[in-house]
């Protein structure tokens, strides 16, 4: 049995996604019934060197959307990062889930051996597909929305692991 | 070209099981610079109702020889959670990253369609090999490598994003 790049990625962002999609709208219930401002989450960060929460949530959508875009060998659609609250949150996560959608199965065949190129401003990464996936894409992917995750736990809204992995069956 | 199970889960794991190892190493060394007991962050936490430090690495350790022996079919170590300290947490760690060095990508033919059965108190959840690895398995990897990453982050411990992802080439 074989699977595809198609297969190990766009569901899996797929799923991530309308996961922390649904986190985002906890943590909007929480602000209102403690009655404070939700957008006040979005400059939250875990450490003063750490990124605020408002660039967790557009690193892990770009995470996606380019990994998406690169795999599939098609344009890297620009998302500004503008979000003020948490509706435009929203907006940002369904947006990428819109373009991971508009991507078929055939579009990603052979992409586990394309090379592809990370441009940095002081260096630039050159990958395989498939290690592009497994080392950089995913562990990032991931890693942005556990802190996304954490940083509201921290601040009290209740969250469990479930939320995070979404349902199972 | 296709490629199997066993190069989708070891890699990434052995990977992100050393690349914590190293993450561990810088928390000692910080503690060793501030003088005071490495051992106090085995049971900090992000919140109160948040596992420890300790757990986070426990989890994650074994979330990685659970996942190499049901998707080998071979029996699961079981390995005891009794550390009281970070050299404990290195031998967990390596005693983790022995076993996946164990096994041969000859074990987890197959495995992408095999059923994966994990017995939790109240339920039980049923997967094929390929979804248990990329809905179960890779995002809780990944979810108590970042919590630990966030929980030295949050008490001081000078971290990049690079000593989670590891060196890309």
């Amino acid at each position: 049995m074989t699977f595809s790049v198609y297969e190990l990625s766009i569901p899996s962002l797929t799923r991530g996604l309308t996961n922390l999609s649904a986190i985002l709208d906890k943590a909007v219930a929480y602000a209102e019934a403690k009655k404070f401002d939700s957008a006040v989450f979005l400059q939250e960060r875990l450490a003063p060197d750490m990124l605020p929460f408002v660039k967790q949530i557009q690193i892990a959508c770009d995470t996606a959307k380019g990994a998406a875009a690169r795999l599939a060998n098609v344009e890297n659609p620009k998302h500004e990062d503008n979000e003020a609250n948490f509706a435009d949150l929203a907006v940002r996560i369904h947006k990428t889930l819109d373009f991971l959608k508009s991507l078929s199965a055939a579009q990603f065949e052979g992409a586990e051996g394309r090379e592809i190129l990370l441009k940095f401003p002081t260096n630039t990464l050159k990958f395989t597909g498939l290690d592009y996936l497994t080392h950089f894409v995913l562990p990032n992917f991931y890693f942005h929305i556990s802190i996304a995750y954490a940083l509201l736990r921290s601040n009290g809204v209740e969250l469990a692991k479930r939320d995070y992995l979404g349902a199972i069956q």
